[in-house]
């Protein structure tokens, strides 16, 4: 269909256009690369809950679109009313998934914006207009990340990630892919290697076409061989994202992450964190007051509708794990690298209104 | 078919019937039970390549049957070229998979079984009985490594395996699971937790399997979720099995083992090597020296005939990683439990005839 986004050299996979939501189905990749359209809230939950939209920062900005789109189609004559009903619209959204506080976050924001209009007609505008500031300022966030995690990154070395955190899980150009992708832009020549990422294959299907794209030579293992190619000494570091940091610096992200941060421990490989700062939770103190997310056993016992387990095993499915701070080297922001010990420098960013306000 | 094996309580997936060689498919499980005929040495060959049949202990024996039609069909009038054939088709066994050294091993033992014989029929009926005796033997091991290991299983906390060591990479019994099937029939209420193991699946296909049949509660988890579980406190051990055990004690196994006895050891798990002492090299000093198969990037690549990952991907697939003898505990074997350090017990077990020999 011609009047779909075409996909340009910059990726951004969430798309307001003529009044519409539109989301590139990460369902669909990479075999082909098919647009959808959001139009209300329960379709906002169904994408994020079935991952058509995956990735704590695109999850919030979509869930912002969603709130716009929530504000404009409430029908209430005054603003009492009209907030009961966006708030009831907040408490959906925010309930698609758990473990992510993006999500929350934007959600959030959206009914603070609304709070400070007259009428539900300003409340809808400013609303949509806060959405399209998120986008804008989530791509703006991931080139500064990238921009700061880039001098971490080797000048030749191996790079390992995990899961995707490019343009496909933000508004666009990524955190820890980002981050790699600004180390290859400004010159650094970095061998990269990726998981696959089971069960859900972000590594294989996402991160893999999007490496593709952007011309960076890229390695593909299945995630069990990560300890393997870091005992090989062909690694330099390891940049993942986040899906929640806690205020003491613990970090909750794709299950496998604390496996790849021990294990860096063990050969001596500095571990990196690079999130919107965003993603920083000051309200959970440590990782153990985090909630992880369990998914249905079929994403780990079938693969494309095709049974691959035995019958009758109990299957465990947690989406995210907890990296102890301890592991983690550098947390990777928009507003610069944090250092361990990350209570402090966390807090004292909190604390800037600058940081924690858009517009 | 009513003539071939059926699956009896004691699953053995190698069985000699009416002067031909069975093997369970194990591409097929857990989808179907279906039978293979293997009718020579070519046969044999694509069973192990194409993992037909795979598991270190189990392509042995499947080798040695091998060698035993070998040896019957060869038409030659004397000894001398009928050693020459034979050390030809023993060469084409060897070079199937270079990891596990009990293929090497067995194929060794019956080129020097037929050089103890006078004439090519006694020849071929010596290897056929040694092929015999080592498929017996085989069974009886992992008997006494499930004995000897089960004492080191806790009572009733959690146990986490990976890949298939059980029946099916054996001629009977299992290595690994053997351990934790002894444990439970002592009496021991292990809680099972098993890997799926990409990128074959061994653990969701063939694990998963074997423990519904043994009657044993288990969970079935991706391989990047161990380190989340051992950080959880629910594991008090962890087991795998060996393709190659090096005269220091490094161990090649399944790709992946090295990464959770690493994160075994982050977390103060005990991890263990179970294995028939034929997987130990005496003519390998350490892991450094184990040469590690790859194979084809369309393991990882596609499942089941579908294409999962994004076009132009490079992979890395290698098959097996090396786990330095510092972080196992003690290696299992049917001789006893050696601890660390392993140089002395492994050298001494060697240098004992009754332990290199079987009859």
């Amino acid at each position: 269909m011609s009047d779909l986004p075409t996909i340009t050299e910059e990726l951004q996979p969430i798309v307001w256009q003529d009044g519409k939501l539109l989301l590139l189905d990460q369902t669909m990749l990479p075999a082909s690369e098919e647009w959808m359209t959001v139009h209300d809230v329960t379709g906002a939950v169904e994408a994020i809950r079935s991952m058509r939209v995956r990735g704590a920062p695109a999850i919030g900005i979509v869930a912002a679109y969603a709130m716009a789109i929530a504000a404009r189609s409430i029908e209430a004559p005054a603003m009492p009313a009209f907030l009961g009903e966006l708030d009831a619209q907040a408490a959906r959204l925010t309930a698609a998934r758990p473990t992510a506080v993006n999500l929350g976050w934007a959600v959030q924001r959206c009914q603070g914006a609304a709070r400070t209009c007259s009428t539900p007609d300003q409340a809808a505008a400013h609303v949509l207009a806060l959405a399209h500031a998120m986008r804008e300022q989530d791509i703006e966030s991931n080139r500064s990340i990238g921009r700061n995690g880039a001098t971490l990154m080797p000048d030749s070395g191996g790079v390992l990630t995990h899961c995707n955190t490019g343009a496909l899980a933000t508004a666009g150009y990524g955190t820890a892919l980002g981050v790699i992708r600004a180390a290859w832009e400004s010159g650094k020549r970095v061998r990269v290697f990726h998981t696959e990422t089971r069960p859900w294959l972000q590594g294989a299907r996402l991160t893999a076409w999007e490496f593709a794209r952007l011309g960076i030579p890229a390695t593909l293992l299945v995630d069990s061989a990560a300890g393997a190619l870091m005992a090989s000494g062909h690694v330099g570091a390891v940049v993942t994202g986040a899906d929640r940091i806690a205020a003491n610096g613990d970090t909750a992200n794709k299950i496998g992450t604390y496996s790849l941060a021990a294990l860096a421990a063990a050969n001596g490989i500095p571990f990196y964190v690079a999130a919107p700062f965003s993603t920083v939770d000051p309200n959970v103190q440590s990782g153990a007051d985090i909630p992880v997310e369990e998914r249905p056993a079929t994403e780990i016992t079938s693969l494309a509708g095709q049974r691959i387990a035995a019958e009758g095993v109990e299957v465990w499915n947690p989406v995210f794990d907890v990296t102890p701070a301890g592991l983690i080297a550098a947390i990777i922001t928009e507003h610069g690298v944090l250092r361990p010990p990350y209570e402090a420098g966390l807090h004292a960013l909190v604390a800037q209104p600058e940081v924690t306000e858009v517009a």
